[in-house]
């Protein structure tokens, strides 16, 4: 059993002791080198923009070097989250959108198991969003996303998300660049609102290389059982793979912002992937200062007859 | 019958004749008188702020000077724009979304009835705002509204809107003048975006004097019929009048934006209120340039067998 499982067990805080909050200090200061860095008033960046380039698909900056132990931090990590729900949940003056943004085999299902599944289903919900419907479409592409935001003391996580918006019609040029750029304006503007509205939000995009993309579709194409899990359009997307490339790069520059920062995981490695969502994660809840609510003073001395 | 219903009959446009041409551009040029100048980039007015006070709630400056003849001309323009609104929902290229504000007894629910009626239903829709519930509260304030903003197609009539969270909450303190400024923000980028993806968006503060809601009020106390109408509440309103008051003239000030303006009923007099709200509706269908989807060629000599 972890220390972090051991505080987690006696509702003591890792990060109130002396050597936790050394231990958060440092891990924020490694989580911030993979967030992608704000962009300016102007939409530019101060500086060079970011390049996923810059970001090794297979790097382990939170490995301890060893998987099988890896493994067991996520797992503690899982649970140590749950508590934080918990309070989150009773808390009630917040609510948390968490989006996991990544091409096919990225790991999305992956993470929503490995790090959320674990918390209770009251209060962690998840939508996934495919093409939209004759219904969505017919309205602006933010409708079906605003309709599914958190709730207060909910954390609610998009598998896939508004960010599609910005990604296929690009690629496939049924927009205009200056169409996907007066939308990166509209979602800056619609997350700034949920922000100031009490919504903490974390966006993910999990980074996988080509070749390890590679081997996990011919990975479902080759086991029978995985064949749900493929369809003849991974294909298609996997030959515009530079083009996307390019088009999450452009939204990563566009879209980090204070209020709604991009972090990029490195996603070869699926216990790595989990690991740094997580601590990513309970870093953000940490923050919150979370508690329960006061007491209520009318209840002091009610006897229930 | 009036010529406007003789042209809606025969699928002419009235605005097409040169006389129908100087007959709009004329309206158009009324009609501006009574829009709220947009406020500039910064929020601010170039120039004086518009005050309520120079939008005389008694004026009928679109009547004929015959209440019975303005009458028969609201009840031509709901049947002209029964016409308008089966083209827009042929046509599918836009959305329209007309917001009703207004104190108690200003005549929303009349609106609606006078001058909306007449369009079929399936292509016209109203929602009616009340104090959010519990669901609602649990989430940023455009939420509800976004759900319900028209499809491809539709008309939508809010009767009342998201402009009550900048009236009620503002006038009984719940925040602050700083959480309220940052709501016309929100509001403003909200509508930009419901614009900028093919939303016409039409605004109408129903603006009734203070003597004319006592007599409206003391009506619906009097008659035991309208008793239904009333609520306690509304006197606390009432007595709150000078801030309401204030609080829209803030509004009209901060969220009359290029995309999303407002325009002043004087609305003391019912007859005049349709017929205002009518004749603004009519010129926006007509702005759109609408017409009829091109014909498919795949269907250019079929034969059902």
């Amino acid at each position: 059993m972890n220390s972090k499982t051991a505080d987690a067990a006696s509702g003591r805080n890792a990060s109130d002791s002396p050597a936790g909050k050394g231990e958060r200090k440092a891990l924020a200061e490694k989580l911030l080198r993979w967030q992608v860095p704000e962009a300016g008033a102007d939409g530019k960046k101060n500086g060079k923009a970011c390049s996923l380039a810059d970001f090794d698909p297979g790097a382990k900056p939170f490995s301890s070097g060893d998987k099988a132990r890896d493994k067991e931090t996520v797992d503690a990590l899982a649970l140590e989250l749950d508590g934080l729900q918990n309070l989150f949940y009773a808390d009630r003056r917040y609510r948390l959108l968490v989006v996991l943004q990544g091409t096919d085999t990225s790991g999305k299902d992956g993470t929503l198991r490995g790090v959320f599944s674990r918390m209770s289903p009251l209060g962690v919900h998840t939508a996934a969003w495919k093409a939209p419907n004759e219904d969505e479409r017919a309205r602006d592409y933010l409708w079906r996303i605003h309709r599914k935001v958190p709730a207060a003391g909910e954390i609610m996580v998009f598998n896939r998300s508004h960010y599609e918006d910005v990604l296929v019609p690009p690629v496939n040029g049924w927009i205009t660049p200056a169409q996907t750029a007066e939308r990166y304006q509209q979602i800056n503007d619609f997350e700034r609102m949920l922000s100031e509205n009490g919504t903490v939000i974390l966006k993910f995009m999990l980074h996988i290389s080509f070749k390890e993309q590679g081997e996990r579709l011919q990975e479902r194409i080759d086991d029978a059982t995985k064949h749900w899990k493929f369809a003849m359009g991974d294909l298609d997307a996997r030959r515009q793979w530079k083009p996307y490339q390019q088009a999450y790069e452009d939204l990563l520059n566009a879209t980090s912002t204070p209020w709604a920062p991009w972090t990029v995981v490195p996603a070869d490695s699926k216990t790595h992937r989990n690991l740094m969502i997580a601590l990513r994660v309970r870093q953000a809840l940490e923050q919150l200062d979370l508690r329960y609510p006061p007491e209520n003073p009318a209840l002091k001395g009610l006897v229930v007859q």
